[in-house]
């Protein structure tokens, strides 16, 4: 449940409310959003107990949500999001095409690979400066050398531009360089991060935990927004389950899901999920056909040569052949891309 | 590998062959598949061990196999196998509508659901007579009494039907009523039913069972192949994962690697994946952009009385709508419905 | 729910109290077991019901269980089993050893390996003449002949012996061979095999199935016991996850939870759980304490040349050591080795 | 594979060492861990390339070392490492019993606690202080106000305590309050918070992640270790699986396997595995006849008003009763509690 004040609630006012609730054995949150103060609770009140809170002051109005999400509900916000990130449009009719190198190894690399991805149907470009890896001994990215690369690049080349912020000290500079923020799978549920990047100015892509169900994930997006920054993007990128035959099993399922539970944009990751080339084409076209907002997809101009995950990335003459084919599924749709 | 005898091979030479194979420590059996008298074997060969094998008397060729699954793999057959129905063919350019409900449970149900069925896309009728239930205490199905009714519909309605076969000892009756023999998820590794219904002389759905890799998946079909029927549809129905918002995970990225590894037709079940109706149109949709050769969708005229399985259903109306939109992706990837 | 009819019931006051079921919307079915004649319902019955069907000429009892499984329940009998094997109880105060080779290959063999068991604990003779294999090019078993070897040296040795049936249509062999039959991981949920077995006349381990949950576990166990044989002992053997260093992951909270809904005695198979010997015998001592009733191992006199499973499988001398820790253990606990 | 320094070795020498460790392709990265200077490579060298190496000034030795984890794993160190926490030995003989509440709910809470385990055999308190919680609306712990509190039952009842710690910012206060920081489950992966508690005097209990592998889990460990603190203690939490009986899998066979491949002390906490308090006696036993250093587990005078976690929590009269069965097991192995 929320309980939404009015602009005029005073102090005194919302500690009075607060009062209540705690008598009420309430666990609950005060924090604004979208300029509008409110209080959260975890569970739910009673007939009696809405009609008494009603009375007090500075209550504009109480939203009964069963669900344990609320901002991210689509119960408490019907219309779509659309969120805008340098001038282009994730979450509308368009379908976004986000492509780039795993980790940004140099100027050069990223440079020419950015260069030929504007003859592809690519809107934006993803490309870590930071790099979480499972071992301390592996490529850990040129950090902060990455994020100047970045930004000039995206003047170089005016398109906007993704990047992974892992480090909670590292969440300003970051917002400074780049036009999308992402947190990882791995960091799903590392919720101070999740506060930090609510705090920020720019959207945030949300990935998916390896091992996160849909409603935990859901509640990764509450972190955010509750820390007072709506633009959440949703990114599906594949569940850790006994197949080992693909790097994760992607849960195409669980993007129809969401897109009935909450009216955030959803976009998904095919070259994680997969973790090999061959099925890239595939399971990119399921994603779109099964209402994905966007694709965030790897690519690289020398695959074998890459410092990670060179292996799931795609050519890039691949991912424009690969485009012709999403075109035709999202106009099949109803949707362009 | 698999060693390919010639049709003038005498019972002495194969035992020669096996008498070596035996010596070479090679766990190996003898098998009739498609008219070809073949050995094959769990392991690979030596090159000086072929070289020894050509030599004797019998041998057309060895297939250099590398894969532990043999006649359903891709390199052992290169043409995509194409199987027909009572004048439906699956797995050919046209995508296949498989739908019915559930359960039989009356003549009178299934009658005017298959009537119902002639005004949308569905081009095969499904229907359990016997029903693999978790709890005995459960509807078992109509079992031999739901098997006539199906062949009186078929009659009636002059379209194909498919049922499944739970027990080795119904798999002569079951394949004497229906034109597809189903096996469930529950029993993709019962190998003595998949040796039995190896026999029979109609196409077999195999469903892909709930913990079961691709690999096993596509073992289990090698099961039916090489007990002599090469007419296998794989089934993708969900793996069972730890995400409990849907019944299973539906595993679209496995269809396009099938796909990818075998010559076999690929079909998906979104309606026990889902177990919920509100998703089945988006990832029947997305199913068919992965590649997949039909769909099994369960439908009932009455969902709620349905005496099992009833909230996954959709309503025939609301397949005959959803087909419209599959015809349109069908379309989009350059193949019809 | 569970309705216990009284021994003078006659076929007519069934059929009146079965009327009145399909009236008031219950799938229900008759059954013996233990000599009582009882109607098991899927779901429960409203107090008014229960009060009307009380009236009814027949009924001696309504056993209100809230679980699906009822005849498995510990609610339905309170008394721990205790299930007898050639002399050999299984769920009393003494824990089991069941040990032996995975597969039978020789008389020879079994043999030897039975002569050299009786100096470790061992009080049950395992090996399969049947082996259900994920390919159907791997030995397959040594079948009937197997059976009779099981039954040569089962005279000779004077042990107790248990195998595992595959096939529906070898149940009534096997139960003349063994004095224990085994139902293997994958035909956890082959309903029809269950039935069968619940008809035999000698006890049956029932292994969980790789993915299947305690309920469903103990709902497979229903269906053996509802079909007329109460003799089950259930078998953990670990389930399938995402973690691949060991062959599957010993679910060993399962077994403290199944000690608390049923009565029926549970061991645990800690070879095919690791698929790895070096963590055998921390897993065997945690089963103990963990309440297991029995220890079902794999060893063999030359694991590198056994024809299934060797590297899971313990030399008998490790076994004979790994006893005597066990034996610690389980006095430790109060129980006995 | 592992480069170790001379004390001599320059930084002139030590460039030499990594620029020709680039030209063979080689990621490498300098650290010093126990006053020792090292280069760790992701990948292994060949013979010529060691031989080359080793003719370098400054080279002290060359630790080959074929897993991907290397300061953790038993071939680097072969004694088992004891860590002592305030006067309490962890990794030794005497197994380990850390207890206490979920959360710190206030001051009089956690005396009262502590008090009472002081009857028990219970040598460590734990409590949390900062909440990671998987929604923003639930009580999310007392954090300063927490440590502040956690520091005074410390001198007050002279017992080690130990708490969680989720944020980077907060590692340095976390170290001067406790004596032992925990890293939960959900921030396995979050490598910035390893690499911080690296930095840290403090020993660091490190849970497993709900869906790590064993290998992810010892890398987790190499994090913390290669940024300077040896002192890591493992702790398996039970792994996410299809099964929902319980919370998790407790998954003792891990148990047993890093004891096989690392030197580092293993415990358990079998109360967030089970999520429910009947099966936590059994499995308790069982982590310790597995071979478990330790156990951690959740207690409260007053489990049905506790603000988190109440329904698992024993009560403090249940884990002293519990505490004489834990040590008969822990006597039956050769050890002590």
């Amino acid at each position: 449940m929320l309980i939404q004040l009015t602009p005029s609630a005073t102090a005194e006012d919302i500690h009075g409310i607060q009062i209540l609730l705690d008598h009420l054995g309430q666990v609950n949150c005060l924090f604004e959003s979208n300029h509008k103060k409110m209080i959260g609770l975890e569970k739910g009140l009673k007939d009696d107990q809405i009609k008494m809170i009603l009375q007090l002051k500075g209550i504009e109005k109480i939203h009964a949500l069963t669900t344990p999400y609320k901002l991210a509900s689509i119960a408490f916000k019907k219309e779509r999001t659309v969120i805008q990130a340098r001038g282009v449009a994730i979450g509308g009719n368009k379908i976004v095409l986000i492509a780039g190198p795993c980790a940004i190894e140099s100027k050069k690399q990223l440079s020419a690979i950015t260069q030929k991805l504007r003859n592809t149907k690519t809107s934006i470009i993803r490309a870590s400066a930071y790099k979480p890896r499972s071992s301390p001994y592996s490529f850990q990215g040129l950090n902060e050398e990455g994020l100047k690369i970045h930004k000039e690049v995206q003047k170089e080349h005016r398109m906007p531009i993704e990047t992974e912020v892992t480090d909670i000290r590292d969440v300003a500079i970051v917002a400074e360089h780049v036009d999308i923020i992402r947190i990882g799978a791995r960091n799903m549920q590392n919720f101070d991060l999740l506060k930090e990047v609510g705090k920020a100015k720019k959207p945030v892509i949300l990935k998916r935990g390896l091992s996160a169900t849909v409603e935990e994930w859901l509640l990764a997006a509450e972190y955010i927004m509750m820390h007072g920054n709506p633009e959440v993007i949703l990114c599906e990128r594949g569940i850790r389950t006994f197949e080992t035959s693909m790097r994760n099993t992607l849960d195409l399922s669980s993007v129809a899901l969401v897109k009935q539970l909450s009216h955030l944009p959803v976009i998904v990751d095919p070259s994680h999920a997969a973790g090999r080339k061959d099925i890239i084409p595939a399971i990119s076209k399921a994603a779109i056909a099964a209402g994905a907002d966007g694709l965030l997809i790897e690519v690289h101009h020398n695959p074998t040569a890459a410092l990670c995950d060179g292996k799931q990335a795609l050519l890039i003459e691949e991912l424009a052949s690969l485009s012709v084919d999403l075109e035709k599924i999202a106009i099949a749709i109803g949707r362009s891309l």
